[in-house]
């Protein structure tokens, strides 16, 4: 179900694929407020620039993939320009009022002719059927469209809904994984409100998944309310939490269905770090695992190798007594005060389903946190050693 | 040529590998003064917590491949005094004039009882001419032996030689690489001095190398001096400089050895940035590059995929503008302001030597650093997917 006050469609723009979706376009028919957050890269996209000044403002998200629009020199401002007023003039809105987005190869101008003859056709496709369309023109090396949605459940009034669609499959880490993310909800809500919910969510959800550690240069996530269905703006206290705890919801089943489909990925694994001196030492103890080629490829080949994961815990930076470490599979008592506990062979049963749950308790502190990941196979090398050809 | 004053052996003590070198050891029957440096992982194997201590000390080198005496409980201290003690039995020697180094799988409980049972015949075969055999008893996933060599050209006297013997060639990241390293030198030298020299010139050479971004559990690098040719003490000045040239191109050869035979590795890249704020962020920059998956398959497939270069830069921490980056290949100028400037296969051309530089500047001030890497390949996944099996 999609949220009230919103049409989609995509098109065949051929910027670069040939003969497949590859621009989509979202318009907010109603506008009650946007936010957005965007790559920590030092490095950011043209779209991501021009997206972030006037994140506000958005009430349309323009797609395309295939051609990423980062480092594409002095002309990419220009094609950001004309690709937002190519649509705005048919919409009757200012440039301004639209968002871009961009996924593909760095480096590529982007083809912006073809994008620009394509939006007649896209603009008049428009319809509240078009969402699917949509979340496959945003595909690239994923294999799956991915969405997710929710009921806002307020205790009373009419109930709001979110709708999530989300691309990403390699080039995937934090700040933010290589994704671009896009949610619709009909509720009303302050913006500023808006703006720190989303970004609070997304750090709990995007921004603990990885495939491979890199991180993009693209990565957008943005919101549009519409307020159709509940237009009491929500301003904060226990509206607000059940707003988030929804749109949570809606996020963390897009990460993961990410890393379900991360490149090359046979197994998705949530590594959860208790037990640490801090927070922060959590994470980086969660991110040492959760990107560690060695445990990865130990994931591929389910193989029991728990002393790779104590390597990548001893040189995370995380401090802890090696002695005092316990890691449950799930259910199974794997490893206590960092040694083997279970039989081997238990373990290696464990490992051999495609979803499963590593705890590490480093028995240091009250610091806990947690990365979604992938294991590494043939397929991510061969994804990746031919991805441009 | 092997310095004077030492001999060495190796046996089949099938501790865990059967009929091939597993067990090595290096006596100095002369010994002038010894120095090491070791893993900075949290969690050190037993035999690096062995050596340490003693590492003044020590006279002669016992090394073991196949099972690393890491994570091992309790017993694994008793362990490595039982190794040294038969050793230092038939040697007319103290066990703690005994070094110990282990390298293999992470969590096997060391097959002492092997290896004392094999020490009468390791001993026995002590000669001038086993440097041979002991360079290929250190192995594991190598598939060559590794060794280099240097004359100390010191401008009068006699001119002493320096040796060494390295193993490693997956779990390879700073600091150290996992690698063991053994280096042996006729020179004699202030200790103090000699284990300053050791650590920058491991600092320059093996803490510049990266196959996985893995740090081991066991890393260790032993240099020991006998004296022997050149008893004058080397205490500072000219002197030092000159051994310490010396020594940084044995350290370097061996270093790149390593990189070369990196677990699947087809092709090795020295990376280099100059231009960083300063030499922190240069090598923040140059490991961004030299461990990011995508950037490593890229390698591997020869694609001259530049935006993935400029995407790990970019998140690596450095601070630059990226319009202000250039990139050579060897002597082609690739990028210039953050965009393209030679044809693109001309690039990839440069990508399919086996071992090239790529010249990073970042234009952004004086900081200057290197890693030397190698590619991500099909066979990478295949050699960790099934190494314990």
């Amino acid at each position: 179900m999609i949220p009230k006050g919103f049409r989609a469609a995509a098109v065949e723009a051929q910027m670069r694929y040939k003969n497949r979706l590859d621009l989509g376009l979202v318009v907010a028919d109603e506008f009650q407020a946007a936010a957005g957050v965007f790559t920590q890269n030092v490095s950011q996209a043209a779209p991501v620039i021009w997206s972030k000044s006037r994140i506000a403002r958005g009430r349309a998200i323009l797609v395309n993939a295939g051609q990423a629009n980062a480092q594409t020199g002095r002309g990419a401002a220009d094609r950001c320009l004309q690709s937002a007023a190519a649509v705005a003039s048919r919409l009757e809105m200012n440039a301004d009022e639209v968002l871009l987005a961009s996924t593909g190869i760095i480096g590529q101008p982007l083809n912006v002719e073809a994008l620009v003859s394509a939006t007649p056709s896209l603009v008049k496709k428009l319809s509240l059927d078009g969402f699917n369309d949509f979340s496959r023109a945003i595909m690239t090396t994923d294999t799956v469209p991915k969405t997710a949605e929710a009921e806002v459940p307020f205790e009373s009034g009419p109930q709001p809904l979110i709708w999530g669609v989300a691309k990403g499959s390699g080039m995937i880490a934090p700040n933010m994984a290589t994704m671009l993310g896009f949610v619709l909800t009909d509720a009303a809500i302050e913006p500023k409100l808006l703006r720190s919910i989303l970004s609070q969510t997304a750090e709990a959800t995007f921004n603990r998944i990885t495939v491979d550690g890199d991180t993009s240069t693209n990565d957008s996530l943005f919101i549009l309310a519409s307020g159709v269905t509940r237009p009491q703006v929500i301003t904060g206290g226990r509206e607000a939490d059940i707003f988030k705890k929804a749109l949570h919801k809606v996020l963390d089943s897009l990460s993961r269905q990410i890393i379900r489909d991360g490149e090359g990925a046979t197994h998705m694994v949530e590594v959860k770090v208790r037990g640490a001196r801090s927070q922060e030492e959590a994470l980086l103890a969660a991110k040492a695992v959760a990107n560690s080629p060695l445990v990865k490829t130990a994931f591929f080949g389910e193989d029991a190798n728990w002393g790779r994961i104590l390597a990548a815990l001893g040189r995370s930076g995380a401090d802890f007594e090696p002695y005092r470490v316990d890691i449950d599979i799930d259910d199974l008592a794997w490893i206590r005060h960092g040694l083997v506990f279970c039989r081997d062979m238990d373990a290696t049963m464990a490992m051999r389903k495609k979803e499963y749950r590593l705890s590490i308790n480093l028995n240091n502190g009250p610091g806990q946190d947690r990365m979604l990941t992938c294991d590494l196979s043939y397929d991510y090398v061969k994804i990746n050693g031919s991805y441009r050809s």
